[in-house]
């Protein structure tokens, strides 16, 4: 067995040990909010916004953007759950500025293994194979921090299947202070 | 300005005094692992699995259905973060199990606003109008609890852009216990 699964079953055990009396959470958030931000290890939704378990709706990608399956999670969040308050949080040194489409594609032909980042940006000096899979992938890159949480805010708001009645907050984290700043 | 918007800041503001120094925490995720989970308001990745800012990557969206927007995180997170070990973890009554397309695609016609849950399943009693564009989504809906984990394992496992050598898991997580248990 994988020590790595190990030891996260082992600290699910403690928690599961004291899980108190969260099998009574409701299914609807009960803050009737949802929160899209990024995948980033340093950023832990719960701890950066105050949210205990019940509260909001958690969704993560690599980005915090607005993707097709990010619309498809936010309409089950009001239609379904009942959520009326969306945040749209990215954050600043976000991996998803340092490349672009091309860059992305470029490495993953050269191989499927993990590229290094060096002062020309990033290179792959991996032996192959690769795959031109990549190339049909909309990696959502990020190229002005402020704008990509504007534009997210206004596909959202612009969406047919968002009431016009959701609030919609686009945010910044600051990794480096664990501070938030309202944008839009 | 909003309350709700308000209170978050509030929040955050006494989590960005005592933010300490974790604005040191390396980019790339200290345990190398990356989690794939749903955006259900009960789920704390960073509770049920003992994670600290900076372990893990983390992908959440409705049901944790590993969609092309997670392959794209997840093709991210070793490609560019180094990531070798991920998880899928679906969980107990999960809304996801609730419904059908046709079910979704039919209450989105109605009306914009929230449904209500029945015993006879969804209803929508609200005036319209409504949209039609939540017929061509892929709602990602989930028939079989178990099998949902194993499917979306094998969808990462066999997907072109993920080499041979990610250990994938797939898990599911009690909501009554905070429990998880190995499905694959």
């Amino acid at each position: 067995m994988s020590e790595v699964l190990n030891k996260l079953l082992e600290e699910n055990q403690k928690y599961s040990d004291s899980f108190g009396n969260k099998a009574d959470l409701p299914t609807s958030p009960v803050k009737k909010i949802a929160i899209l931000t990024c995948m980033d290890s340093r950023l832990d939704p719960s701890k950066f916004a105050g949210l205990a378990e019940g509260d909001a709706h958690v969704i993560r990608n690599a980005g915090g953007r607005v993707s097709e399956d990010a619309i498809r999670s936010f309409v089950i969040s009001y239609k379904l759950l009942g959520t009326n308050e969306w945040f749209v949080i990215h954050h600043t040194g976000c991996g998803m500025e340092s490349f672009t489409d091309d860059v992305m594609s470029g490495l993953l032909k050269k191989s499927l293994k993990t590229a290094t980042y060096t002062e020309s940006g990033w290179e792959d000096n991996n032996e192959g194979p690769g795959s031109d899979a990549g190339d049909s992938i909309d990696w959502l890159t990020i190229s002005h921090t402020e704008q990509s949480v504007i534009d997210d805010v206004n596909t959202i708001k612009n969406h047919p299947l968002v009431p016009d009645d959701i609030v919609v907050h686009g945010l910044l984290l600051d990794v480096k202070t664990g501070k938030l700043k309202q944008i839009i």
